[in-house]
């Protein structure tokens, strides 16, 4: 962190600001010019609040030089991180992807649809049994039962299990039956259940909220990992904008950002960025192209009667085919499918 | 809800489109014209799902001509709402005005600056003892020692107390010593914290979510509501966009407009809108004069030290001072403060 | 600006900045530290691509302390300007209110409107001849003949006249019959037309684009000054965002922000930010509260027949009723009406 | 286009909106429910003003079913149209690849790099003589120098050249000179240089507004087409949102939304989208992967003394070895390069 002080500040502003920094524990490396005083800040730049720090006397401006994160950062960690959880591993040269239906709805077809994206490839199986809908009249999910045909479909295919977890009161649930816990965007900023989460030391599958940029992202993982959970699989699904066309706007530039500030795995989710099944294809294409570590796509036996989001799924047809294309860009970028 | 049917749909197609919405326990008002048939839903159009009715065999286009919301909907209950908190009414004549620190620091602090904005005619006191930060390095509040210094406070002057909930474990704390639980812009789509809160009956202050529609912001109030709880008051408190001189952008026709489709309260909080102390004056007089039923204000005694969001605290006398300009505003708009 | 050279420069890539700097004829302060050399510049830093120098061997980050904008800047014209056209004075203590329709459409029409909004006490009659419809095929305005029927409304009722213009193509036909030259939030980056307009003199009124920062849209009037015309009203007419229930998010906030940042005058449209006429009133009130020089608005004597835009038109009356209410809140305001 | 009448609108009313629309030349389907009339708008509805239309006595809502976009859209001219500009060919199998320095500087640069990236496999020398700048203090282009230079190139490679026009002034100069008229972000919604561009019949490559949507992307186009110039590539080059990581938000999104939608071809600018070289080829590959027709790539021998735009132009070597990368993707897609 740099302070730039006003060309006219006075010493007594200067030592100030001076003695605040380093009552914080931090050194300060002062650099006087002819017309201006630059604070080089020296430790731990996040223990001070740039906001506040600005409106002191004399300060002109106050600027960050490092990230905010650090158990995340590629600085501290540069090698590239792989999460494991059960037979899945994301982040190494084999792409992961997690395919199934948005949610469970009965064990007939959770089991079926396992079967059936193992059978093209996949590597995790996904589905929903708390499901958060914008209308508190809309199919909630089937909650604990759903949860329950997750792990019969498990045992039928091997598949480790991907499942979105709502509520703390669910935690423990989650800790016994589900491989990766995902935190779906509009939960990507409750921090309480990041600090559960993390706590717990399983894989979690962090989605970036709809309005959140790459920095906000990276320090919710921080939150997770600040726990001592450092297991974090990173998934762009797509941000807001003005755009009507899609129902949000997939952010691919974010994986090579993502990839060069941090040594956290990240994946996408074409189906909800898009919102069309008929985008799935393209935009599943484009991500392993841009650098993705894997995908995560719904797919459903018979998406005109899904539950919820069938207009986004694909069915295992679909699904079987647009593997068989992944796997020669995945070759083009060095990595299996 | 209208169906618009393809023009050359089968008749088969058509049939099982009725049959569906029927099934929902719908009624259809079939209108056949010479080219393409059109089918009106009557009932709860909330039980359809439009994305997937929308990709049913023979179906053009789903138009939803009402809104989702209900309870929240100025439509079935055309009178303005007006929500009580102890001595507080949000939504009458009179407007609230809620102000203290962003985060409660000490008893002198918190009882200083209550006695400083009652004296200038606040009606409630806002602290926070739960703080929601973008990192997880920074100080995240006092906690429930935090709350115990509201509850102090209160004593002192009387004002009713207004503070936010991050976390379900902490309901029975806020039900007991809080007298209106403040849900804040990054759990606005937490459906289960929304859940949990409304079952408890208590008044809530729902923030609109950063990058929230008006219509999301209005099902969220309706998750609470569909607990049985009416007593929601709503609150502006600015949307994310490429702008960056101001920390967000506050949307200030979200005031008519939500005044007009629902009769719940809505306040504005021009201090979090904007981020800058300077803004807050203007910012405040200019949601008064759209409509506002009243404001959240982060009053300050000492602005440079808050221990967080010092850069958009007024001091005291500023606010006395606002509040004398707010009152003239407010008789321009047939109110009191 | 400031170059924080990194921790580990070298001295010759040190000298090599200082160098750049040095030619483009600037004063380069240097403030080395135990760790960490700054490089103040003295100048015109204007002059510097910042972009460019950040990706200079040694360069850390390039930090910009000024803003890029000077004839705009109230740092160095601390006083209020006041645009001048006609009888219409903006940026005084009496507000401006330029009123009319969206666009021309016939003598009878014109002439009757601006009568009516003289009669309220509207400042300057504001009709579109040139048309920016995004349909090719939707009406593009009357183009030559609407200005003429503009200036017999202005002989009828001596209120100047503001229109928009969009071609240099008309330039000499501006300049000779329309008081102010309006240039469209589409056009608001057009800088071969800035030059023109700004190499004409005329006073000139700027919108800003629809998805333009504060700073763009300062650089823009920056444009115009540039050639010596120093008559820039600024004009805030709504932003892009995700929010649908309006065409455009107001950005209130914008107005005290300028205001700092800039002596031009700044007005308000709330109807082509908005695109319904019930928003109009309070979204105008709003606007004068937060300090605005005056708006601009669409009055038509049928909006439900208006050429264009008649959705957010309001008509004469309701002009008459509106103009009464602005009093009020201008008289809070210190201003006059 | 289908316009819903109110539940108990008055016949009257109904009448009153089927003669408008009569009138208009269109014919009217008229279907009767018990509860509801809704009317059908069979023939050109881009005729009608939706938004007028909504606002008429009775009428509920009106629903545009078909888009507003005739000569671009793929319903009418089902296949893909190929672009042709000497050599070049945009929308083939063959992927078109234009590159080339930001702005022209001297015949040495651009020739020097127009035989690099010749050699490179590029199928169109890019380069910028009017340069549309946010400051008038920044450097603006060589102008007509500028323009020569890059003919001179262009006899040295017989690379097609492609540049951006700002001023219908200059239309003669790039009839006679430029192979394809860029138009820039900027100027997407310049109406009137778009219709004399369109007059001139011209190949010309327009980019997405940066705060457009494929809507208006596409009328922009139209605009050009209904002056009968069928000749235009789309360019994607970003879109303005909250993230500042990066310098716009690339949509790739809208590559496969275009193709559907439109016949047109679309390729895609991933220099200035991000800003930033090292995310060049990542999203390069990116776009091929998700159906782009080409890239527009940035090449500068030096980039860091480049005079505008340095940060993301890469150097000679670096875009072939995108080339070799990007081969490789295009062989996947069923494309060459």
């Amino acid at each position: 962190m740099i302070v730039v002080m006003k060309a006219g500040a006075k010493p007594s502003e200067i030592e100030a600001v001076k003695e605040e920094l380093i009552q914080l524990g931090l050194s300060v490396d002062e650099s006087r010019g002819a017309a201006q005083t630059v604070l080089g800040v020296v430790g731990d730049a996040g223990l001070v609040d740039k906001e506040r720090m600005a409106i002191r006397p004399g300060v002109e401006r106050v600027v960050r030089v490092q990230e905010p994160f650090k158990r995340a950062n590629r600085k501290f960690h540069p090698d590239d991180t792989i999460v494991k959880a059960g037979s899945l591993e994301v982040g190494g040269k084999a792409l992961a992807v997690m395919a199934g239906p948005c949610s469970v709805e009965s064990e007939e077809q959770v089991t079926a649809i396992a079967k059936a994206v193992k059978a093209a490839g996949a590597s995790a199986l996904r589905g929903g049994a708390f499901k958060p809908r914008t209308s508190p009249y809309a199919f909630q999910g089937m909650g604990i039962e759903g949860i329950r045909l997750l792990v019969e479909a498990k045992k039928a295919t091997g598949l480790p299990i991907v499942s979105e977890m709502m509520s703390p009161h669910h935690l423990e649930l989650f800790e016994d039956l589900v491989d990766v816990i995902q935190i779906g965007a509009r939960n990507m900023q409750n921090f309480d259940l990041l600090k559960e989460v993390g706590a717990s030391g399983k894989p979690v599958l962090l989605k970036r909220g709809l309005s959140s940029t790459i920095e906000e992202w990276l320090m919710s993982a921080e939150y997770i990992m600040a726990q001592g959970d450092s297991k974090v699989i990173l998934c762009e699904r797509g941000i807001r904008t003005f755009e009507t066309y899609t129902r949000n706007t997939l952010d691919l530039s974010a994986i090579p950002v993502v990839k060069r500030l941090s040594h956290l795995p990240v994946i996408v989710d074409p189906s909800h960025a898009s919102g069309q099944a008929a985008l799935v294809e393209p935009l599943a294409m484009a991500a392993i192209a841009a650098g993705a570590d894997g995908l995560i796509i719904e797919v459903h036996n018979n998406p005109a009667c899904a539950l919820c989001d069938g207009a986004q799924s694909i069915n295992p047809d679909q699904f079987a085919s647009l593997m068989e294309r992944l796997s020669a860009v995945a070759s083009v970028m060095g990595r299996t499918l």
